[in-house]
């Protein structure tokens, strides 16, 4: 589906270009699904795009072509050349690039296996394959007009589904009713699909940080998590909520209200400039705090875009690896959470945008505990 | 959830460990989702498998530790040691590895990534790391009984689907309100989700090989591709059924023909000792004596199993790659098309088992032409 506005793919592809004239590589070629979607609006399953420094070429099979021949004449798709696949990729990308004569050539690592660079390197006796990281991955880490208009509106059409998860949640309906008409809802709302598989976890399950919906039936006393997130025009969004089966002990309202809290000091540390990690840190010393540390068993958030798992993570630092700093124009989740076998687990997750001075939150949705 | 019958996981892991014992490898690290399950029964989204010749260990995170200490307690998932991940998967896999003492190191070439790999490299210097391919592929590519009783039940249910096509394929509906038609009949039929996006493609639409379904009306004289699949028990199934809205003219009725006649000579073509190629030669001989030689734009068909695209492959043989030779127990589908622009296009799909000594189509389905 073409979104109301066009995206800007030939400023994308220019900026990609850039890079490539400020380096010594000649051609990269962009493996990546959602990195070929960002550069050309091309969505299908399988495709090549190559970029040189002055012309990108879209390498698509037969079951493609006339699709994407068409989509290029109905501006759904970035100007560029199409290049057939009459065999194999390997056999088609080599012809490309010796037809672009492309010599220092950049490949993803990130999304290029072994086996597959092997092959490429086998074909090509004579070039040089260089790695290359997060090439696309970072001009698609700030989101543009757009973008931001995607996903602002798959936010605000998400509040509106959990606004409605009322109707949904009843003692006696099993989790995997439950998950399916969210997933209606999320349809009639006018999401091309969910984002993920919708989580429904109940009772012990709740402390099952990714369990799938059973057959179990929603009862008293049950805390419910409920986690889903719909597609629009391409755009991920992603939210959870809590509710809780008519009477809930002491604990259970303590253990909500920890992360309640934690997720509100996370939202509260965003900001352009400051590290990915100090927002995961907020999140964690609530939960540390309240006696919840060990039992928050993920990261704080993740990027979304047209991947629903993307750049910037929001976590503790890993290894090596710095931490992003944040940046006016980022998208990502805040879903701080604690599980905690016996009682049950709780998340709260919310959208959130970096802006030019601190953050918007993209979704609206009450974040109380729905008592039904 | 849990099959009727438990998979043999000991006996396929220790199928992998003879492998081991008969090479020169220390552990291989497993890493593909669809191997892991296949091996164990796990179905996170994220964990590691490491095999050395005596033992099997788990590394998952958070996230996932308790979910598989309660399946193993269950016997839904193979006897093994589960690893934790406090921070990293690169940096538990290292400590793993000490810990087993392991040097050479095999990996899955087709699955890591060479950022992964490089990654792995840099923190276990003085370690072997040796490429792999498709050894544990090679295991799943002749299902057991366990696996077939799935596959059977699957391509059974997904029949009685294909036959409540009619209720759904109505002129005047448009192609998005059937394929979610289909979707809720996958549902109703016990699927726990479908296999891929449903593809309802209709009039020029049709000619699209993976179309994703409009809001484009079904009308008088449209040819109707209808391709949908579903998970039973974590095993795909694939059909693919033409419709057409009352009358069709000769050309596409003479196509339908082509793809039909095509369709059973490929199935006619396999059994036992012959040549994935030449099943697919048997389908494009057909299609190219009736002239729409060009018009196939695709491969006859593609495995079925955990994953909705598995080995074998059923095409023209690539480059230098040695087609599969076909043996009792691979399960595949056989789907020859043809899309000719300004008419339409044809798809015809099956589920077939390689027996002892031919074939045993698994959908029951009317292959005739559904006219609405």
């Amino acid at each position: 589906m073409v979104p109301a506005a066009v995206p800007d793919w030939s400023g994308r592809l220019r900026q990609l270009q850039q890079e490539l004239l400020a380096g010594t590589l000649d051609a990269v070629v962009v493996s990546t699904p959602a990195n070929i979607g960002y550069l050309t609006g091309f969505t299908g399953t399988a495709g090549l795009l190559v970029v040189t420094r002055d012309r990108p070429s879209l390498l698509v099979d037969g079951r493609y072509d006339a699709a994407a021949r068409d989509a290029m004449a109905r501006g759904a798709l970035a100007t560029l050349e199409i290049a057939p696949v009459p065999a194999g990729y390997a056999e088609a990308l080599t012809a490309l690039l010796d037809r672009l004569a492309a010599v220092r050539i950049g490949f993803e690592a990130g999304h290029v296996t072994v086996a597959t660079l092997d092959d490429w390197r086998a074909k090509f006796s004579g070039r040089d394959w260089v790695r290359t990281d997060r090439l696309v991955e970072d001009l698609r880490i700030r989101k543009d007009a757009v973008e931001l208009a995607c996903l602002r509106r798959g936010a605000r059409q998400l509040s509106e589904v959990a606004g409605r998860l009322g109707e949904f949640v009843k003692a006696g309906a099993r989790e995997i009713d439950v998950a399916r008409a969210i997933d209606r809802a999320l349809e009639a709302a006018g999401f091309s699909g969910p984002a993920f598989t919708t989580i429904v976890a109940s009772g012990p399950n709740s402390a099952l940080p990714h369990a799938r919906p059973t057959s179990r039936q929603l009862r008293s006393g049950d805390l419910v998590l409920l986690d889903f997130g719909g597609v629009l025009d391409g755009y991920c969004t992603d939210l959870t909520r809590m509710a809780a089966i008519s009477r809930l002990g002491e604990d259970a309202h303590r253990l909500f209200r920890a992360v309640f809290d934690a997720e509100a000091a996370a939202i509260d540390a965003v900001r352009p400039g400051v590290s990915a990690a100090s927002v995961d840190g907020a999140a964690r010393q609530v939960l540390v705090d309240r006696g919840y540390g060990a039992a928050f068993l993920h990261a704080t958030g993740h990027g979304l875009g047209l991947e629903v798992h993307e750049a910037p993570r929001l976590g503790r630092a890993v290894g090596d690896e710095a931490s992003e700093v944040l940046a006016e124009g980022m998208v990502f989740t805040v879903e701080p959470g604690a599980y905690v076998a016996g009682l049950g687990g709780v998340r709260i997750e919310d959208d959130v945008l970096v802006t030019a001075t601190g953050v918007e939150v993209l979704t609206t949705a009450s974040r109380d505990l729905l008592i039904v």
